[in-house]
């Protein structure tokens, strides 16, 4: 497997950095190629702007120039092969992969704005989104730029695991995580795993960190193999010309759990 | 009424741009103080590093230091009023505001770097949070060290309405933004109101633009008696010690729709 490991933390030192050194050795150890992107280590910058564009746009205040429209602006910039450099050895890493981790400890129930800044300038339409299949239909939910890849995260949170649960105060984590691993992975045709959450990391034992690193060495190994979170393709056939699910798919539900594919096996459970 | 408007849209010649100019005249019209932070315009700074807290932390190479929990390093430094200037200069507007619209074009179904970056280092522990009552209690959802300020997101999206709503492919745009509305705003004790989201940005008509800048000024007169969003307040008897909703309350529900306090009003509507 080729597997490219985006750490978006700010100190290596630390238990998210002991889990990166950890997961990378497994993945020595099975064999599996892998490239990292350590953000901060990068001085990753984090904000789209005409900078990432080349050419005349780059030229911030220059005067005259035609206003920015930010996806046009992407797209025409990657078809021209003039988005910056630090932009495209991203990009050219994502195609390399087949895997892709992304970690990070949750701040504001979110990623840190270095990496919502990856997010922002290396997923430029043409690239990862907007591309179209023969029959002219945009390829998106489950098919697009990135289909294929499986995506994981590694995330970290301060809070206990069962204030992350169905019912707990601060919703279910892959609800929580909704944006990145259906609005991101799943959009531009990444699989995406169940996330890896470390609970409590801002109390961890020295047991606990050796258990949460075997844990994560237990996902490592399966990765290949291990069952996704399952959402519905777009043109699976579960929505109308307006994307809403038909009627007759998941009935009576809604929210985003009812874009799980097994949200009619659910409703039991209160989904 | 004193607002504070967030403004994190790189071009001021958009929609977005237009709307904040209208917005803005209208608080005029109605007499409102308001004070502006174009993000953009400001440079602000994105990631969250050690030159935010002040003193020796500031030199983030130097060698020897401490290894940085970023946390605690936010918290010590408000606390000895270290923290640096940009990031100060916000929360005194925070304090200053009683109402907070954040304006940001959605990308990745959540805010651009450079604001999700201002909620990274604005919001820090021992100033949005982490304060505790005369109890002991800590404050929080519903409480906390924003509390009785009012927060409106005005957001602009490419895609179509139907595809944000209940049963939308997007997911309803109130559980996309939970990280926000509820993680964010509610947490720090602020009060969410229902998001102000233009659909269909990409493809805007001037006659929409105008329907839209008139939509918005409707909104922003009426923003003292709103009605807002209504999450549960963690001390109000909803939640057990585990922070998961008794069995009582909401009975066969989960996910975030779960946390609205009307959630028990909508299982008939499929939510």
């Amino acid at each position: 497997m080729r597997i490219l490991w985006i750490y978006a933390h700010p100190e290596r030192h630390s238990l998210n950095g002991t889990l990166l050194d950890a997961g990378l050795r497994t993945l020595d150890s099975l064999g599996h190629e892998h490239r990292v992107s350590d953000l901060y280590a990068m001085d990753w910058k984090a904000v789209v702007d005409p900078a990432d564009f080349g050419g005349p746009g780059a030229e911030p205040t220059a005067p005259g120039r035609e206003r920015l429209i930010v996806g046009a602006a992407q797209e025409r910039a990657h078809g021209r092969g003039e988005l910056s450099a630090d932009i495209r050895a991203e990009q050219e890493k994502l195609a390399w992969a087949d895997t892709v981790v992304f970690q990070f400890p949750l701040w504001w129930f979110g990623p840190p704005a270095i990496l919502k800044g990856w997010f922002d300038r290396v997923l430029v339409q043409g690239f990862a989104f907007g591309l179209k299949d023969e029959a002219g239909t945009t390829l998106r939910y489950g098919d697009g730029g990135l289909a294929g890849k499986r995506a994981l995260i590694v995330t970290s949170v301060g809070a206990r695991e069962s204030s992350f649960g169905p019912r707990g105060i601060h919703g279910p984590i892959d609800e929580v995580l909704f944006p990145l691993l259906h609005g991101t992975f799943w959009y531009t045709g990444m699989t995406p795993l169940a996330p890896f959450t470390v609970y409590g990391a801002d109390r961890m034992t020295p047991a606990g960190a050796r258990a949460t690193t075997e844990a994560l060495g237990d996902r490592l190994r399966g990765l290949a193999d291990e069952e996704p979170l399952r959402y519905r393709h777009e043109q699976g056939g579960d929505y109308d010309a307006d994307l809403v699910l038909r009627p007759d798919v998941a009935p009576g539900r809604s929210g985003v759990a009812a874009q799980r594919l097994d949200a009619r096996d659910r409703v039991g459970a209160g989904h």
